[in-house]
């Protein structure tokens, strides 16, 4: 068993910790998320301890990249041993904010909408889909699995009931910067954004965006550009 | 109209060009899709040229990383005027390899894979989606629309025969790096994988990921760590 004295996370709520959030680069965070998911992979394989030599060649990153974006958030593992995975697992959940339960609503409830719904893996990692809306009346007042689909008009009242924080957005991208703004003024903090347009953000609140046809197109300029 | 001489496609097959597109970052590549998605935007608007301060503005970058970014590929535009839409996005369209039609494959037909197969805006981007794999016996044989679904058994005949350079991975984790060495194997170009799991690279292939949990926790983590 390693000492729980190698494992220390930053207090979350001192000053120090707070200016050095708004340093922490966007990318630093997408690693916390893949580092996350390998370690999940970790122990369901069964292993207890990993040397960040192992999580880096498992990555594909540099083993020194790990060790930065960690310290970051505290100090972790033993020097020549490695990381305790539960713990390191435990620990980022803390530090992404996935150790809590977060109520999430879907806006739109056409099929990309309808697989989301019913992925497992949202509530495994503490995503809960407690609500989706549509304008459709063929949609309205049914449910997919468990989750009620409302009409657009109770968006605001939903949302105070079902205190979601995190809205994902597969709406047409004609109405997604107004339904967009609505979210915003009904106090939701994230939204995930499906639709192929750059929506402005308002204040306070963030926007992350999911095209999935500029991935396709990044495999396309690879391919394309391949030297033969 | 905008003299056409002041759009310079850098010629693809120089030594020159093959030497730079290695030094060109993912993010770069990144943008040129964002910039196109907002043409298209301009274009269906009525647009006809833009400014890079306009482009800027609407996409939330600083105008000189727009024009630091198209200037690796040639020369577009006029100082002081700006960017014919139509002829930019040909451009673009050129560059990233979507002027041409990519005949795509997707492996799993599971939800996420029907909704993926429905969803018109890939044809729309030059990218066909042709065949669909599976080892459901209730699946294999069937359509979804006019993409039908094989066995997974057939993958390489069906391959040479459709000639698709682009694979959509939506099998379970535990199988995804047995498939990716199957589609390296049968030629595939590029793949772009929703299984939540990190896929070794075949050499001579690109493999691009979307982790959706992963989104979702960079949401998680701004809300969770923003400054009341």
């Amino acid at each position: 068993m390693i000492d729980s004295t190698t494992s220390t996370l930053l207090p979350r709520r001192c000053g120090n910790f707070q200016a050095m959030i708004e340093n922490i680069s966007d990318s630093s965070v997408r690693r916390l998320s893949a580092y996350l998911r390998q370690l999940e992979h970790f122990s369901a394989d069964g292993v207890a301890v990993v040397s960040s030599q192992l999580l880096a060649r498992r990555m594909n990153v540099g083993d020194a990249m790990i060790r930065r974006d960690l310290a970051l958030f505290g100090q972790f593992g033993r020097p020549g041993v490695g990381y305790d995975v539960d713990q390191l697992t435990a620990n980022l959940r803390k530090i992404l904010g996935t150790n809590m339960r977060w109520n999430t609503v879907i806006l739109g409830a056409g099929k990309l909408s309808r697989a989301l719904m019913e992925y497992p893996g949202f509530h495994e990692r503490g995503f809960e889909i407690v609500a989706a809306f549509d304008i459709d009346p063929r949609k309205v007042d049914t449910k997919v699995g468990d989750i009620p689909i409302h009409h657009m008009d109770e968006l605001e009242t939903i949302l105070a009931q079902c205190q979601a924080r995190i809205a994902i957005l597969t709406v047409p991208a004609e109405v997604a910067q107004q339904v967009t703004d609505r979210l915003a003024g009904a106090g939701i903090d994230g939204i995930l954004n499906f639709a192929t347009t750059h929506l402005e953000t308002p204040q306070g609140i963030h926007i992350d965006q999911v095209d999935i046809t500029a991935h396709l197109e990044q495999l396309c300029f690879h391919a394309t550009n391949a030297i033969p």
